[in-house]
């Protein structure tokens, strides 16, 4: 079975290479909800005090649990990056481009300065993924 | 193909015409995600610096993006309104309202108050919305 | 029609039995997005003044829109709980632990602290659920 999966990008609206202003997603997909991932190992134990460095691996944390479910990082059709108050937004969406900018296609994304619950998480990294059902 | 989207309204929660409890989705749809949209034009200049122009600016870039997808406004199914600290929030969920008012059967809301990645923007609209498959 | 839902437990993350790391959803559902609940009754009112007492009945809030729906609290796929500046988060979690603990399997979680758009609105949370298309 297959899905059709379109980044959608109108005129009337700036284009940033890391992300479209919006998916569409018709056919019969498996969806994917990936909670809230943090810049933390197995153990639970936080890997790096920069947004950066945390931001890295949320995201590899991400992609275990896409993997379980056998879809992948390109296969994410939203993002919420929650970026912890006082730490650098910018530093945070630079990492988040730079691993992002050899994958392919964007997609949609928001982005917002919150608190966080674990005074030593910088960011959080929700997602939704979808793969054609199998 | 057809869907059946219900809007969803318990005796034991308060009414608001400007949402509803939840919305049921059932059928072959397409779901248009669609990524935190600000007071922006195709420029990225910030339209307005008060939280209600910024709210309109933000749901017509919202409505361009489904337009590119086949879908309008009253296809949303929910909101998210983050919106700035320090902005009003009423200010912002009256252009919200007034927006709505004319338009049919409303969407699922969440609303919040959070720090925005630009200081200029005054609010953030993420929206989910469906149609029937093609 | 059934549907496969299937908790997400990477190896490379850490385990708590209050959520799953992410929910993987294949076939034929119906969606219900749950907007966001706060700890209020069908007037308004505000039940409770500590997060705890907010995060029980914005709980049976949910509950009272999924019934509607014809679902419950264990077709949940993805909690949002957005906690208010100042108010204990664990206070809040444990509140949602308590709850779910004896209910099943665990849905996917985004946890941030956040402005609430009325300041005696100690948590407001989010949900998505899935059941199989009737």
């Amino acid at each position: 079975m297959t899905i059709t999966v379109r980044r959608l990008a109108p005129a009337s609206l700036p284009r940033n290479p890391a992300f479209a202003q919006g998916v569409s997603v018709e056919g019969p997909a498996r969806t994917i909800y990936v909670g809230g991932q943090n810049g933390i190992d197995a153990e639970g134990k936080v890997v790096a005090d920069d947004v950066r460095g945390q931001t890295e691996q949320a995201l590899r944390n991400v992609e275990a649990v896409l993997a379980e479910a056998g879809a992948e990082l390109t296969d994410v059709v939203h993002w919420r990056i929650a970026v912890a108050q006082g730490a650098s937004l910018a530093e945070g969406f630079a990492g988040f481009q730079e691993v992002w900018g050899t994958r392919g296609e964007p997609p949609a994304i928001s982005v917002d300065v919150v608190g966080q619950g674990n005074p030593a998480f910088l960011v959080e990294i929700t997602a939704t993924a979808v793969v054609a059902a199998s």
